[in-house]
């Protein structure tokens, strides 16, 4: 299939962590490349670095002629700006997101007008650091890129996303949006909840014996490293994916009870057992 | 004070990584470093690596005319080895171990001969790796050295504790062995515990959909390094430590059920200032 992206002009609305590195990346491989902040220095900043061939503060003039729109910002700011910025757009234009969870975002892309092709997006390569500071064109070289498309949606755009998706590296993966928010509650939510919880406990002991810090190393900086992501990013995907959450919540406990009951109990053979098929899996899902 | 680690022979038992990586770092530095492992091949390759100056299968002829002896093998073989190398030691000679937890090691210390003197250690700076071919001379700089003497230990002996923990590049601090083994409950027993409890239930969530790890990002990837570790060491470090591991749990799972709930009931006003206090914890401890 001929390449859509080279002839594409695309706008990238938001120029944090994910917004800054797609467009860096996409940067050279479409017709134009123009960068959407709220903040004029965000928008200097991405043009001072390379990432965009243009740069507008607001969507007003920067999306009207796009042929891909990506919003690259938080979930619940995507649910808002998909009715604003769907109104402006051309016919046929693709209107894409980043957001990390899919099921909310892709309900509000239902509501789309007639005349643009949605399209949900989640390249799965999320950091601790945020903002355009932190931004990398290599980000995604390796990584899953999740696609959710609606009913809707026509071929063309789904072959646009995957051209995108491979241009920056990625593997596309087409998922529906309630499959990937179960998965990534497992993968992403439920790990940042442990890493606030691990902290906070930690923090709460460290109050009755300072010492505690001094203690803490390399296992304790990896467990606590998503303690540090972004507050309103991380409550955006947490509250627009709570049942899914939960359910990864509960799977956690249980079998952290389990492996509690059987320290409690000194099972030393099932705990082993316990223990080792943790090992396996870890060393087969990263070698 | 002058030196008393440069006119001294040490014997390291057990040439893992903490005992090779221990044995390299200090040889040089001291008149003899000794390496004794129970397998030929382990003590070969010690020495192929300059780890060691001479090595021995096994403690006999390794120990006895040693000044130092450490013993860096898992928990219980420590607590076991003690009562058998203790004998051999030559009067005055100061009995080292490098173990994770140090009240049950601490406890089998005091029924060392009154000829040798027990000092407790744990050089803060796990690894999920094991073995020699990981061991690493430069492991412990930066690190905490927690030094655990009992109340027979003489000055002297804890001179030479602190001396060695500096030459290898760690900052020595000397606590009580429960006061010890409460703090890494929570920075290392606990975290390994919730890296497996995450990685199990990752598994039973795959087993239904496959297409799960393929959304497994860097985070999944942080949170379930410890998971990787070598499974016997972490036994014995459980075992040796139910009281404070189990308390540790409670504590976790505690935050845990609070975010869970602030997630279920929506509250975001709460959710957000207990990811916010999580964050600022783990921005004040990993600047």
């Amino acid at each position: 299939m001929a390449s859509q992206l080279t002839g594409s002009q695309i706008a990238v609305v938001g120029l944090g962590l994910m917004g800054g590195s797609l467009a860096g990346a996409l940067r050279g491989r479409c017709k134009q490349m123009i960068g959407v902040a709220r903040r004029a220095e965000t928008v200097e900043a991405a043009l001072g670095r390379g990432l965009v061939d243009q740069g507008f503060v607001g969507p007003d003039g920067a999306v009207n002629q796009a042929d891909l729109v990506v919003l690259a910002t938080p979930v619940r700011t995507i649910v808002h700006q998909l009715s604003e910025i769907g109104e402006m757009l051309r016919p046929g234009c693709v209107l894409m997101d980043l957001g990390s969870t899919k099921a909310q975002i892709l309900a509000a892309m239902e509501r789309l007008p007639a005349h643009v092709q949605p399209l949900g997006g989640h390249p799965v390569c999320g950091r601790e650091q945020s903002g355009l500071e932190a931004a990398d064109p290599g980000l995604f070289r390796g990584r899953t890129f999740v696609l959710t498309p609606l009913s809707r949606t026509r071929p063309e755009a789904i072959a646009l996303g995957r051209e995108l998706a491979e241009a920056v590296g990625a593997r596309p993966l087409i998922l529906e949006p309630e499959r990937h928010d179960a998965l990534v509650a497992m993968t992403s939510h439920m790990p940042y909840l442990l890493s606030c919880a691990l902290t906070s406990a930690a923090q709460a002991a460290a109050e009755g014996d300072p010492a505690l810090w001094q203690v803490a190393a390399g296992g304790f900086r990896d467990m606590s490293r998503l303690a540090g992501s972004d507050v309103q990013m991380m409550l955006d995907i947490l509250l627009t994916n709570r049942e899914a959450v939960l359910r990864a919540v509960q799977g956690v406990s249980w079998q952290l009870d389990r492996l509690a009951q059987l320290v409690e109990a000194g099972d030393e053979a099932a705990l082993r057992r316990g223990l080792a098929e943790a090992r396996a899996t870890r060393r087969e899902v990263f070698p």
